[in-house]
């Protein structure tokens, strides 16, 4: 790659997709593939995906959750036994027809979600109360049949994600989940990614197909527009009904089960990408990053055998400590664009070693975010070094912080809610009447949407009156244009 | 679940097929879909395949491999471009027709294997002999749809495996690659599995469509057919051709690469439950047990305390060192039951606390494939349980090792290879001439094949004459009945 193909050319501020677009691909994390609505993930896009899979499901198995896999096909019967998934998913199905040369009996649907094919297994697996909770998740890919741009992570055809299943005795029960997985993703977002999220709950209009409350993690994105980053579903009873999922209580009664179902998919890696990078590419925090630390050696003829052997030392006591380090000791290339290559990839901590940092002992550590350089001592550098992951990591939080905090407004009119979103982006808080007619008066002047409305149901509006129609506010609704 | 429920009712020997199906649901591993053709991997199955992955994920990425994800989807024209994988896989294909209530312009496989569609991507990725090796994997699910009878991990039109696919300056390094990632399946199968295997050749006329070679490992299950356990395929320049995958060499030269693919699938998992499992259920190597231990407490009322104290102490103990270990102290169910709930679900070792073994501090460990039964000291229990890992793993291992190699047997002439699988099953060594015709007049008889020849093509043939048609031989044909 020449040193012209590595610059990142699009401007962040200036021209957001397209620059997003450009990080993408130059930082080699997925390239389009043919088919329009899909994407290819190359190893370095892949090995995010992997990370983030090794906290989160780490989480769900210490809290009770097992994995399996449901076929990716789900007959069209099956699919039509709840009605609300039928409606919601139709539109979006792909269809397979055919098996060989033969037209099939009855047509299989790609799994656009697997409610459908999951909740009849629950029930056959369900007899008396001594088997709930019963938590499952499956790791997988869905294809639903968007027509819309094509943008890696954000909006694709197909895309992975994680889909967890649950039935419980009651609906105290399956609330507490619906919140547990929350709170997990949560965790993912504030002490992985380094983007705080806002926790919320979907109006009724957008809930999930069939749920009783759909929960959502939000995060707020540098061009001011709000990234549905996980939801979590209580599904009631309407699927334990729909499937027959039942059981016997300890009184021998027969009952229905509460269910839940709750999923991240690689939108996640959108927001983490699209929340951190710069003019120079990818930024990554060190809890994800696949290569936490580039050294780069600096040497002249006469000095490269020292600080090649000070280097190598350096990287050895490094991964001893379980920090993942690559020693960059290519001969063919210069130290400044190796500079520029590790910062398109998202390297978050630099070390660079020239024939000074050898004589005084020292390494010169440099940070990706914002390209501060600090010496420090040779001693102790695995513990050093994890210091500094600590301070990119700050650096990367409170920068989205200070956005998310800056960016929520009031607004009490719909002038004012269109002014706002307009000039700022960002959520516009104000009092609705829960009608979805008021949202739409907004969604047809910006294409902003209500993203949210507070988790608790009871608590008192921001303001008395809908900022719409002027009735009387049902509750608190957030505003944003989406991803 | 009742006592009566619990327990094998097919005999392994008598009827090999119905016992298996009976171990895979009773243990609890899969069900079967609605669709004819599918399972649903549960969660006690489906965590062996996360094992499986644990052991093998780790050793290609030790050595040079990397994960990546491509579109389950391959447009029919992509299918198309390499002859004879479109010869090989159309009459196995699943099509998608429709996206939504559209008809797709063009139709998209579902992928049977992924040649098709990551070979245009590595010649995308690929300019000069800098960029090789590319070695990407993938973890999937692909589709063939082969009408034949389902058999949970041996025969599904669903199924999970990982593909391998690699580019290559020459054919040497293409063949050290082809051959490194057979090492490391009969490695998996040797020390992961207990599972002995043979490694060998496919004939021509048996070989990956395209393929230049196809090697493979062969497992003989204990019914004396053999499992095709995984293949890796040296495919020499057509894929590279036929995909434009070139680069330009040291000399500024553009040059064709070399190309390899390998994949292991669940069929591993079907080999591991037919190898060990007997008529009380499931056997598992320690080495892949999810619970490696199951600790049965043994009360009265007045004992119950210190008894279950002493339980707890020793569970402690095993955790801290690593080992997955379940207590199983429920009230409701006696000793009996829990041994052979523990024996079904194949838990390797068994320990067994009384109120003798509290005041002899002892424990008394049971081994699950034998029932062997040692009463051993309390003190250094976490080394001792490694121990009767060992063991257990050799008892397991030797079995499979005495099946294979009591089961290779020679032959001159068809009556005689009939005659020997008719008798014994397992393999049939004899001259062949090459010709598929010569095994078409065995399969024809008792459906058993040639599954393999020697890996060196140059290795003197068993006997000198073809034992079908008594032309000169030109190499050694193992013949065997399949899965
Ligand atoms: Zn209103
Ligand atoms: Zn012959």
């Amino acid at each position: 790659m020449s040193e012209q193909e590595l610059g990142i050319t699009e401007s962040k501020e200036y021209a957001t997709g397209d620059w997003y677009a450009e990080v993408v691909q130059k930082a080699k994390l997925a390239d389009y593939a043919p088919m329009g609505g899909f994407i290819v993930t190359r190893p370095r896009g892949y090995a995010l995906w992997e990370a983030l899979q090794d906290h989160l499901d780490g989480w769900f198995k210490e809290t009770g959750v097992t994995n399996a896999y449901f076929p990716m096909f789900i007959p069209e019967s099956f699919l039509e036994r709840e009605k609300d998934i039928v409606e919601g998913f139709d539109p979006e199905v792909a269809w397979v027809t055919h098996g060989g040369h033969d037209e099939l009996e009855e047509r299989l649907a790609v799994r656009p979600t697997s409610e459908s094919i999951i909740a009849p297994f629950m029930a056959e697996w369900t007899r008396s109360h001594r088997d709930l909770p019963l938590r499952l998740n499956q790791w997988c890919s869905v294809v639903r049949w968007e027509a819309t741009e094509t943008k890696p992570f954000f909006r694709t055809k197909e895309f992975l994600w994680q889909e967890g299943h649950t039935a419980h005795e009651d609906e105290d029960e399956a609330w507490d989940e619906t919140m547990l997985r929350l709170d997990q993703y949560e965790q993912l977002f504030e002490d992985v990614l380094a983007i705080p999220v806002m926790r919320g709950r979907k109006p009724e209009h957008d809930k999930f197909p069939g749920a009783h409350t759909t929960t959502t993690v939000e995060a707020l994105m540098p061009d001011g527009k709000s990234v549905q980053s996980a939801t979590s579903h209580y599904l009631g009873t309407s699927f334990a009904e729909a499937f027959d999922l039942t059981y016997t209580d300890e009184n021998e009664d027969e009952q229905v089960a509460h269910t839940t179902s709750w999923g991240l998919s690689w939108r996640s890696l959108g927001a983490l990408i699209m929340t951190h990078s710069d003019d120079q590419g990818l930024v990554l925090p060190p809890t994800i990053a696949p290569t936490q630390v580039a050294i780069v050696p600096i040497w002249q003829e006469d000095t490269k055998d020292e600080v090649l052997e000070y280097a190598e030392e350096i990287t050895d006591e490094l991964e001893e400590a379980g920090i993942s380090v690559e020693l960059d000791d290519r001969d063919e290339r210069n130290p400044g664009f190796k500079f520029n290559e590790h910062e398109l990839n998202g390297v978050p901590v630099r070390f660079e070693i020239g024939p000074h940092e050898v004589d005084d002992e020292e390494i010169t550590i440099v940070h990706r975010p914002d390209g501060e350089s600090i010496v420090e001592d040779r001693e102790d550098i695995a513990e050093t070094a994890e210091e500094h992951f600590d301070d990119v990591y700050e650096k990367l939080y409170d920068a989205a912080e200070e956005n998310l905090e800056e960016n929520v407004r009031e607004a009490e009119s719909p002038p004012e809610i269109l002014g706002t979103i307009g000039k700022h982006g960002g959520y516009v808080e104000c009092g609705w009447c829960g009608d979805e007619a008021c949202e739409t008066v907004i969604k047809d002047e910006i294409a902003a949407e209500i993203v949210m409305c507070p988790l608790d149901r009871d608590e008192e509006p921001v303001h008395d009156e809908c900022a719409i129609c002027d009735d009387e506010a049902e509750e608190t609704a957030y505003f944003a244009r989406t991803y």
